[in-house]
């Protein structure tokens, strides 16, 4: 290869990894909106907002699809090798990851439908501020993440106890309302699982941190953090008994 | 390159790819006996196996991360293209899919211990009908891919429908149980929980089908299912109301 033609293709080669990253910042924008738009619905019963993200959620599976073509592309066209090659194949988990935040969005969204349906539960609050958690972690992990900051993404992961924590202390609360009232059990349900949802963003956004950990190190960022749902250990009977 | 290196490069190509198919065959080997023994361990109150599937799920989760370094390796080492290039790319999917379905027997597995601390619920077998029901599709997804075999990729496909309405009429049946009696509630919120674990493994089963579908024909095999969870249009009140 002539000096200049293999100049060029080194340029191309990074403009092409550049688009990679520009269309996950993008993804990652789309999927974070979707959450927060999902979570004010939630909050202010607001129907044809949750109707827009549930609708919307296409839009961040066609830009998976993108980003995994222009990785078969970069991979069938180059040979990658170290960090080039590491950010290449962490796009596909990062993008995997936000789609599943965006299902986890539409999913809240579609439960809104029928919460509306009984009267609020005041519970909800404690959902929105899980919601606020997650969107907040998701936000700073996707930022580590477009910055190679480690530092940042450590902080992320770091922080994952207090989303379970929140999410077992909601858990207990949603199961006293549930046994105070059989009316309050169908829509407690529904929350429950918005609730899951939300700590599987939290997942998500502690996944993404050790993406940016392994992409930057090239060594992984897993031991220690005990990555659990405790509300596996909350029994039968009055939730209070099992604190 | 000498016509018998190049040869040699290609022998050891194939073999490297067989390796990678028989990987995924181990992990998915895997992930289907941790899946039968959730169920076996939740249908017969069984702790020891509980926790032995617990304790299983790591195993499984360093058989993915062998896979990806495998794949990493063939994509670094060689410059696959087409069905080469299909194959390697799924693997990351299928991997990811079949550590997914681990850790979905693994929560399984984790709240059999809780299910333990109160009289059993009716409602265990449906349970366990659904866990049969997901798991044979399971099998048949992985048996699929590991022959090719289009026509069972989208037989498996094709009864999606079915988890899907077994886990409406199972989740209608948990709320009637809550409702009867406020000693059912915790137990039956653990037991959604399982439900929606297990139908989260049929839709593994899937993609799957969609994942080999689209390796030997290289087009998507998406339109016309309707891929949904049922259970958000189930609301307030008595259950019997929204069938």
């Amino acid at each position: 290869m002539a000096p200049q033609e293999e100049m060029h293709t080194v340029r191309s080669f990074d403009s092409e990894l550049d688009r990679l990253g520009q269309t996950i910042g993008r993804m990652g924008g789309l999927a974070e909106s979707q959450l927060a738009s999902a979570l004010q619905a939630l909050s202010q019963r607001d129907l044809d907002l949750a109707s827009q993200v549930v609708t919307g959620d296409e839009a961040v599976d066609s830009v998976e699809d993108n980003i995994n073509e222009q990785v078969v592309r970069l991979l069938a066209l180059r040979q990658p090798m170290g960090e080039d090659l590491r950010v290449i194949m962490s796009s596909l988990k990062i993008a995997s990851a936000l789609e599943r935040v965006a299902d986890h969005a539409a999913s809240t969204a579609h439960r809104v439908e029928i919460l509306n349906k009984s009267a609020p539960i005041p519970a909800v609050k404690t959902v929105g501020r899980l919601g606020a958690l997650v969107l907040s972690l998701l936000k700073e992990a996707l930022d580590s993440y477009l910055h190679r900051d480690c530092d940042r993404a450590l902080k992320v992961w770091q922080r994952d106890q207090e989303v379970d924590d929140l999410y077992s202390s909601l858990f207990r609360e949603l199961l006293t309302y549930m046994m105070e009232d059989p009316r309050h059990i169908t829509p407690c349900t529904h929350l429950m699982f918005i609730a899951k949802n939300l700590e599987r963003v939290g997942d998500h956004a502690t996944n993404l941190a050790e993406v940016t950990w392994f992409v930057v190190k090239g060594s992984q960022l897993k031991s220690g953090r005990p990555k659990s749902d405790d509300t596996y250990a909350i029994g039968t009977g009055s939730p209070e008994a099992d604190a």
